[in-house]
């Protein structure tokens, strides 16, 4: 499938200079959505997975069909005073202040198998900051996907050793 | 199942008086959020629907499954400035200030079967707001779905005709 087509480009949003990638207009279409959380599952099919963590919160469209085709739990990673229990939290710096993403701390158990899920990556600071709230963790991260990644900026770099998947490529802005 | 048993209840979240019902429990629980899904699904077994309206942002944990179960496109209702694209906005009264809510203009064509899913019913505030944002649309409403209800607060009599349902009630404070 051209999944890249289902896709639509806003330049100038969320401010100048950026081209958001929107990937309402890929859920919105039935075909589109099942064939992305199919090929999102391909890389992990057959092995034992037991969460699938999501950030919020266009992460949570693909993450939670996918822990269910995987058969594991699923987990929200969030904004601040978001997560209503015990959280453990990290901070990480963007161009202009700071943003913090928050998880439960009894979201994982010991030992598990955990799966990264995210609908983009960019600069890949959020999905970093959720790496290092997985370290409060004694669990294996088994792979981080995406759909969309836009390699121009290298966030994959961020990532090693990590296998990291992603199904759509932008490769410059 | 025991669903109910699954939820965690976090009294004085987010502000004193308040017993917030924690679904993060439930989802982390493969054969719970299975489960879910499974009875989501059920009121509308049989049926052709085109669209589920899922509210940000744990609507999308519950609505995205729902909408690959039913073949159906997922539509996601969100905050102010979220939406990239041209939107439908309709701002309510909460108890001290408003809020807003927002929907993608083309995301729902004429003549669809479209049903609404949130992860709980409170006072039904936003689950109405979303009614008033799909007046936009020459669209029929089938149903509108919840996890969890908190049946003292009465949001349901708001919605009033559209069919109600929800897995698990909780009759008091």
């Amino acid at each position: 499938m051209d999944l890249k087509s289902t896709l639509r480009q806003i330049p100038g949003f969320p401010k100048p200079g950026i081209t958001f990638i929107d990937i309402t207009t890929l859920i919105n279409k039935p075909d589109a959505f099942e064939w992305t959380v199919n090929e999102l599952y391909k890389p992990y099919e057959g092995q034992k997975i037991d969460k699938v963590v999501c950030i919020e919160s266009r992460g949570f469209i693909f993450g939670a069909p996918l822990a269910l085709r995987l058969g594991a739990g699923m987990v929200i990673v969030r904004k601040p005073n978001k997560l209503p229990a015990d959280t453990y939290s990290y901070t990480y710096e963007l161009e202009y202040g700071q943003d913090s993403v928050e998880i439960h701390k009894d979201a994982i158990g010991e030992g598990e198998r955990v799966v990264v899920v995210d609908d983009l990556l960019a600069t890949g600071g959020t999905v970093d900051a959720t790496m290092k709230l997985l370290k409060n963790f004694d669990c294996q991260v088994e792979g981080i996907s995406f759909v969309v990644e836009l390699t121009f900026l290298k966030g994959r770099d961020k990532l090693k050793p990590i296998p990291v998947h992603s199904l759509v490529t932008f490769d410059s802005e």
